[in-house]
């Protein structure tokens, strides 16, 4: 911990301004006479990404730019926090080791298995998620694949490749007949998994004309849609033309959809998974597909990422495979950043906290 | 023209809670006495669609289905009335030669060029449209091809059938740099031709970030969106991320985009094309993306359909091809059909007439 004199009258100006909220009884270590000595942090950001650090600057905090691709370097590893995005396992199994002062890691991905199994203390180190970054880039890539599915974008796509135009899907169609996938208009999506990202996804849905209905953990009305718990499922999955998986991938989620469950799906209902691969039992849902007991799968994320080469789902009719792109930009981590940076200053409770 | 007796009471207690608004001084030949003979129309719907009769049934009218691949029955050439649905060249041409009572002719398609071509006497007989039973779903598909396109579904699918994974397009990616399409969050979206598929595609457009703008024939402010003359194209095409078109097909669209107008685009821009394919100069177009000078083109409309085995579209890169499948499913359209049966009943000016 470095310490080092602040200009004073500047930092009580900006306390009186309410530019940020310390009170000398919140931080007594911080503040204590309008001449004191002021504890600075010293904050590592990473530079695989690109953030307006001038929107983080006015803490009494040491910003410091690190390489997320090689070990930290000696004289920063006294930093008190670390903000992780696309680290290298190395980076992070050495900044568990020898990091002694961590104590906050704000990590910029959605789910943090990387930061998570590391071998953080996490007893004495905060992790917070950078849930809620990825909201429209997520939720856009779910409409995509939704209406790449309804569409049939891909089977274009192949009909393309071999310079023959598929008629089948063009021209004049039945309109919304029963027992099919063709629209988002009056089709009955169920979101499973319901939160920053199912909501940023639902006023598109709603706007095309869906049906909308969600499973989660905690059943209720959010958003004026109907959120059932898990074990109204059997009663929801067999009125679904397209179920939306956006699920974490923790233990207790592992093969949600599981053979069972598929087999409670319309024949023609379509499953979009843009959560975590493990939430899908893969060969299972290969087999439906393969027997034609379900209309179709799109898939963002797998059991094991890259898909392998010896992978079925490479060639499993009516699979649409993508390679776990649906993310991977977080947008404004700034406010998320400068948020908990003022809570930890202050000791409250952090956002986004494991 | 058939004679029969209608049940004076009936008619007359619809007249008095405006079931329909006749007045017997609107349709004098309809209406003249309590126990007058009531002039019933003959109107002929077609058989190549499901519409609900009971929704277009009260009328003085007898309502009889048609083949719409067959010659009309000899029976029924006295009809007044026709609605028309994918019908063929032959039936049409047969129709404008023997049907000599036709009045009015209510297509279900936004562009009736069929019914136009097969030579109708369009001085005795009103045609109308059926602009605005395609508007959900031609908006539909012009959102999935627009993320299909920012989304690159089809590069992915390109990989997939070659069983390798897309890395390229998955991972961590830079967030919307500037010079790229590969969101709608913050695009700028130029939409050409704003009817009412452009009016439905907007809220979903909006509603994912995109920066509208708007180009037709009359400028002004619909929706909040600036809409701006053609002859603004010059300065809106160079800030365009992704063009979208909605023209009709009538000659004075005829290669409305053209190599000119392509070269004013950004290299990264994409084209979306769901109004009619003589609207662009293909070969121009082509030309720019094999030369680089364009993002990409979906295409779901084409000069000649189906496109021929013989065009070079099928193999220009970063070319989607659709095959007319945005619209095709009228939907509604037994309110237009009423509408417009109750103004040519009392005379008035009949919706979408041509």
């Amino acid at each position: 911990m470095r310490i080092s004199l602040f200009p004073a009258t500047r930092f009580l100006k900006a306390l009186h301004s309410h530019q940020f909220p310390y009170t000398a009884a919140a931080s007594p270590r911080l503040f204590s006479s309008a001449a004191a000595a002021i504890t600075v942090m010293k904050l590592l950001y990473p530079n695989s990404l690109k953030l307006d650090i001038s929107r983080i600057e006015g803490f009494p905090t040491s910003l410091v730019e690190y390489d997320v691709k090689q070990l930290i370097p000696d004289e920063h590893l006294d930093a008190e926090a670390l903000i992780t995005w696309t680290n290298t396992a190395e980076n992070l199994k050495d900044a568990a080791e020898r990091m002694k002062n961590l104590r906050w890691i704000q990590s910029l991905a959605a789910g943090p298995n990387d930061v998570l199994s590391a071998g953080f203390d996490t007893s004495k180190i905060k992790v917070t998620t950078g849930s809620g970054l990825h909201d429209h880039t997520v939720a856009e890539h779910a409409l995509g694949l939704l209406l790449n599915s309804a569409r049939r974008f891909y089977e274009m796509r192949d009909y393309q490749l071999q310079g023959k135009w598929p008629g089948h899907l063009g021209g004049p169609q039945p309109d919304r007949p029963a027992g099919s996938f063709r629209t988002l208009r009056d089709a009955r999506v169920l979101v499973w998994g319901f939160g920053n990202i199912a909501k940023t996804l639902v006023p598109s849905l709603l706007g095309l004309g869906a049906k909308v209905k969600g499973v989660a953990r905690h059943p209720g009305v959010r958003m004026g849609i109907e959120i059932y718990g898990e074990d109204k499922l059997a009663e929801l999955l067999p009125e679904t033309d397209a179920l939306v998986m956006i699920l974490p991938g923790d233990p207790s989620t592992r093969h949600a959809l599981n053979a069972k469950r598929i087999a409670l799906l319309p024949s023609h209902a379509w499953v979009v998974n843009v959560g975590r691969g493990t939430s899908i039992d893969e060969d299972a849902l290969a087999d439906a597909l393969e027997q034609g007991k379900l209309g179709g799968a799109a898939l963002d994320v797998f059991e094991v990422e890259p898909l392998p080469e010896s992978s079925r789902l490479w060639k499993t009719p009516n699979l649409i495979v993508s390679p776990h792109a649906a993310g991977g930009r977080p947008q404004d981590a700034e406010p998320l950043i400068v948020d908990n940076l003022r809570r930890l200053l202050a000791g409250q409770e952090l956002k986004n906290l494991i």
